[in-house]
């Protein structure tokens, strides 16, 4: 089943103490439609300006990812610059130059807005009610948002969260949404806020999904070396998603092979720069490392180890 | 197989966001043996004062905890003062009176130095290292530690850690122990030191075990209410250990087993103040527990979705 995402597709200056990269691919829509490309169809809304590479779209374009709503504008592409130290957790932002992206206004191809699978990346919360105004009853819409709007536009993010059925978001942003130091009580007080579902997203210390009777955690795959957390949170979403759109359901099941999908597809991307690790990744690595987040977290219940 | 423990018994003055409490029993020794009591025989080698309160005596009796390595000195019991904010990860230590803890010289009763396993608590590494003078041949032994020691005392710690098999520690302290940030490298580099396993603590996100050539990982219960954090990590070292001595064997699947108890027992003792939760404990409580973190954690393998 199709998997409509809206969001930023950019280029990123990256530094690292493991390196640093110039105006590389990146952008929250560029690494979720790349994840979530490995399982399922998606389409893309976003816009770039007339200096992005065409290599880039070539890209996108090869992994299947459908790109009749990736508009080009005149004007510079969005750009992000970034700094990480040794607490990889954490991004120190450098410079933001918004160029095109600061008109942005989604517009969905008529084809796109059937998609029962919606992921609307961290935009502007009126920008995610846009989207949410166009598509014709999907049956899960995902939203990521951050600090900057649950501070600057909460009543907007409030208004799109009503609509939202699944909420990602990292330990600072629900605490901060929902003004409750416990994760398990901030989780609570959002889905009164719309979203039944809640992924808390904790970098190195893996995620917990939230649903209303149920609580799911993975780890984060320990890694030797991470040499770039950028786009993370986003490639988690995107393994995430496309698990979902794939399975066409949501029941406990899938949702847990989702979260762990979503695990394995951002322990490879923060293996290299940029989506570098994506570029060549396979399926059978894909599948060998779910079984080794199996390993990593499998245990026999009790009953099994007395007999 | 019995288990002796070498550590402190204190009373604790502690400060959380949702309360007081003013000279309760603490203590690594205490809060160790109270957990692992409810799986195995427990042996403790620590030291009180005359102000020492008989009914925490009592207590651990009734634990059916071996006191016979318990003395009373001249002088006032070891006493802790430490307060937590909101961020429960970490404590602020406000006042640490040694007393009758100054002198102490862990002797060991004859009957307990055959102790097939031994847990060091987090002491003056050389005190670590008397002991083991003092026992006969174990087949595990296991190690806690702190800043303190691996700043002040390293030399002596580093003699220590070639005669222990298992050691215990948190986040900094691995990174500060082996100067590698990354935790795999840091467990990597901890077993080079001596101990073949490595489990680390990392509050709220749960504990990672590293084996050479095995990792597991167990997260954290998610609890809505965590009143008091003091203790946790010994009462996780407790239930782990006495899952293992009782066993009477450590591999994979038992180790894994004695990850989750440790978990579980830590998750009990954060309810309540000092070991309150523990004193009320059930083997059916806990036997839940173990079956929800099994249901934390659970999912199901490629091949079993795909069938």
């Amino acid at each position: 089943m199709s998997l409509l995402v809206v969001g930023s597709v950019a280029l990123d200056s990256v530094e690292t103490p493991f390196g640093k990269k110039e105006e590389v691919l990146g952008g929250s829509a560029t690494f979720f439609s790349t994840a979530a490309s490995f399982f399922n169809p998606v389409q893309l809304v976003a816009v770039v300006g007339e200096d992005f590479p065409e290599a880039h779209v070539q890209f996108l374009k090869a992994r299947g990812i459908g790109l009749d709503g990736l508009t080009r504008e005149k004007g510079r592409t969005f750009r992000w610059k970034g700094k990480y130290g040794f607490q990889l957790n954490e991004a120190q932002t450098l410079d933001t130059q918004l160029n095109v992206f600061q008109d942005f206004a989604p517009k969905l191809p008529e084809a796109y807005k059937g998609a029962p699978y919606v992921f609307l990346g961290n935009i502007h919360p009126e920008l995610q009610s846009q989207v949410l105004d166009q598509v014709k009853g999907p049956k899960l819409v995902a939203a990521d948002t951050m600090n900057f709007w649950i501070n600057g536009t909460r009543e907007a993010l409030l208004k799109t969260l009503k609509r939202v059925n699944l909420l990602f978001v990292n330990d600072a942003e629900i605490r901060q949404l929902s003004g409750e130091h416990n994760i398990v009580k901030a989780a609570r007080a959002v889905h009164t806020m719309g979203p039944s579902r809640v992924v808390v997203k904790r970098g190195e210390y893996g995620a917990l999904l939230f649903e209303k009777d149920h609580i799911f955690a993975c780890p984060a795959f320990p890694l030797e070396d991470v040499f770039d957390p950028t786009g993370a949170g986003d490639t988690f979403a995107g393994g995430f998603m496309g698990t979902l759109a794939t399975a066409g359901r949501f029941e406990p099941d899938v949702i847990r092979r989702a979260m762990v999908m979503g695990s394995v597809m951002a322990s490879f991307a923060v293996e290299r720069f940029s989506l570098d690790r994506l570029r060549d990744l396979t399926q059978p690595e894909i599948h060998k490392r779910f079984s080794e987040f199996k390993r990593l977290t499998h245990f026999e219940d009790l009953a099994a180890l007395q007999a």
